[in-house]
């Protein structure tokens, strides 16, 4: 085998790695300006997350909501314009007199009537937005960007005169000319903004895309940037996480992602991303074992299910199945997982009830039932229950009869079994079926 | 106002717009070695998705599956390894005599055990697969880089004697040496593998270092590159496609994602990000009027709803609810979509029954319901609908309700509404609230 040689380094390479003192998820040194570790939320779950075909909130949920949020330690909340509707003025008015760590918000349009009313709500400040592509031009406002850029200098020096921070973002971002995108930026900038936002309104933006605009738009302004991603092509996680990379400072979120069409930017998928690149600043800044009950309240409000498949909080999203992950997780749970479940409330599970079980996994089942078993009839025993599984859907039971049957054979009469715990732990975590959902298929 | 004349080029730039030739989000011409317009699809449903906590697939419904996954277009389709039970070996012998036209792959560890089971049961090619990282060769096979490449060596000629096709894939590539595992990718393609696999076995990859790493490879190996992403921050489908800009060939998806913890690129979210980039491939090889039934069956099979948000076949992806995108909807729908929910078989609602709703939308009920009224009595009627909003969730019901009343009292008596038909449609799209999605909460 002549190749053999060049695989020597091993040795080196993993003392490398273990003297590596930074994370090597955290933000990549050739990005400068990169906030990954500084970014601030903005949760727009009472204003993007109300444009949601479920969504309606009475004035008692979005007090929930916001202080659930606030509770969070989300930055920013933004609530629905004040001109939607006048329970939408009335429901601004009441959020902003709660009194809450998080600044308050409101959403408005580029015009002087809904300025008006939004600086009279007592809100922090108010993020105007205005279309900028040729599609939203042509189809929505009608109107050219010598007039968006006058109406956008009106608005924002009248909002400044308030005291209240002021946010210009361009909607569609993605699909607007970049000349004329970093033309009206540079114009808000120099009076004097808080924030620019970009957003992908319709959700076409993909990462490197992200990246070079950020980056670019940060060489044209000094103010910061806020990012806003939907979510159609499924991009809305990593689109923000790249923009943060490239130098925006604020995300915006909402819980579960709710919004327009499939919604944007979910915030318990946003810090799943984060911790991994970010853990001090992450784990220390916002209350992740929280997260698991808004999104339930959220969840309950808009009447959906939180998705199986949900980073963080999904059914099985700390749930290991296949015998090779099982072992190498009985062994050291890094090894098939980035995430730490105990680092948002939740438990780790290995689902050892299968035919894709192995007796790794089967043999900690035998400890944790007080059997003594060798390594070899554990394998047997292993076989017995790949052999059922092969038939039907197990469970614990099952794998317990067929564990218990068989030591009853080769055991003398004196070892009798102590009778399961489930709560029982090994190595820190569950070892048995996780919470099978058994949801009606709509 | 001396800032003004900055926005003269918008004529020119809208010109501009309209000559564009190209698709805009198109291959970015700077990746020369980009696969996103000539990707392929390995669906690991039938593999990955097994190890989903709920799944479990009789013979029956694997065939099934299998059916449906060709009909749709997928160029593979990847099953559980035949050692893994009996059954696994008798499920993958029939499904190589089913004679799809999608070729039929089997996973394996990297043993020559397995590796003879696998070429016995009729596949058109074996996936090799071996951890590489540090935390896999120390908790999982515990062998160092020398002993892989001897193994990998060993079980690739052989697979290749049999004539059939052999990847060789690292697992958890992105926790890995970079050194070694460029070593041992330039061992094997110089055997002569069909291409080499980079894994995200935890779902912690972000899309630049993606691009990057598949970059790389690319300048080591002329063979084919395939990617494999987990979910668990969320950026399974951003990677997946960032792989595809630095080269890699073919992406690894199960439906609806089902893998290990929360799964990986799902096969429908990534159809919705590749038809922006590159629609006439996609349209032309994948039936994509299919994945709302193929997603249903694999729901249905393994217990769990199509996620609320799901890209494309969420049940409120084509909705659209607040006033202003209702409206821009209405005179054109690419507005506020990127995605044509005719190339899916969907279709596209107007959600004009809420407070968020706008006077265009109601204009258009109005037209629908074949009444007569100005734009000033629609403003007000408009305002009406808003107040009782602004109460309670409405239906299209209530809100026919009011437009009914409000007509009565001005309308001459000779003028008789037609009764609704919903199914009516204007401008090719229903106006109407979406199927209201009332689930229980688990």
């Amino acid at each position: 085998m002549s190749q053999g040689n060049e695989f020597h380094q091993v040795t080196e390479a993993t003392t490398a790695l273990n003297n590596f003192q930074q994370n090597p998820y955290g933000p990549n040194p050739a990005d400068y300006l990169s906030n990954v570790g500084s970014f601030q939320l903005i949760d727009s779950t009472l204003r993007e997350g109300e444009q949601f075909a479920n969504a309606f909130f009475s004035t008692e949920k979005k007090i929930e909501i916001a202080r659930a949020l606030d509770d969070f330690g989300v930055d920013y909340i933004e609530l629905t314009s004040p001109v939607a509707s006048e329970q939408s003025l009335r429901d601004c008015q009441a959020i902003c007199k709660l009194g809450l760590k998080a600044k308050i918000l409101t959403h408005i349009r580029c015009h002087m009537d809904d300025a008006k009313v939004a600086v009279g709500t007592g809100v922090d400040g108010v993020d105007v937005v205005i279309g900028t592509s040729k599609f939203l031009r042509q189809y929505s406002h009608g109107k050219d960007m010598n007039y968006i850029a006058k109406s956008a200098i009106e608005v924002i020096e009248y909002v400044k005169s308030k005291g209240i921070e002021i946010r210009f973002s361009s909607e569609d971002s993605f699909r607007s000319d970049l000349v004329d995108l970093l033309n009206i930026y540079k114009t808000v900038d120099k009076i004097g903004v808080n924030r620019v936002g970009i957003a992908d309104t319709v959700g076409c933006a993909n990462p490197r895309q992200v990246y070079e605009l950020v980056r670019t738009l940060k060489s044209v302004v000094s103010c910061d940037v806020e990012c806003h991603f939907h979510n159609d092509t499924g991009c809305a996680i990593a689109n923000a996480y790249t923009a943060l990379e490239g130098g925006a400072k604020l995300v915006d979120v909402s819980v579960l992602g709710i919004g327009e069409r499939n919604g944007i930017t979910p915030l318990g998928g946003l810090m799943a991303r984060m911790i991994v690149a970010a853990p001090d600043y992450v784990k220390s800044k916002y209350k992740l074992h929280k997260i698991r009950d808004i999104e339930n309240l959220v969840a309950e409000a808009v009447e959906v299910n939180v998705p199986f498949n949900n980073p963080i909080t999904g059914f099985c999203a700390f749930t290991h199945k296949a015998g090779i992950h099982a072992k190498a997780i009985l062994a050291n749970p890094s090894t098939y997982e980035i995430l730490n479940p105990n680092d948002f409330g939740m438990t780790r599970y290995i689902h050892f009830a299968n035919r894709l079980t192995g007796w790794n996994a089967i043999k900690s089942r035998v400890d944790q039932l007080n059997l003594h078993l060798t390594d070899d009839q554990v394998k047997e025993v292993t076989a017995k229950i790949k052999q059922l599984g092969d038939v039907r859907p197990l469970n614990i039971d099952d794998v317990d009869s067929i564990i218990k049957a068989f030591h009853a054979q080769i055991a003398t009469p004196r070892v009798t079994a102590r009778p399961a715990n489930r709560e029982e732990e090994i190595n820190g975590f569950d070892l048995e079926a996780p919470p099978q959902k058994k949801t009606k298929i709509l």
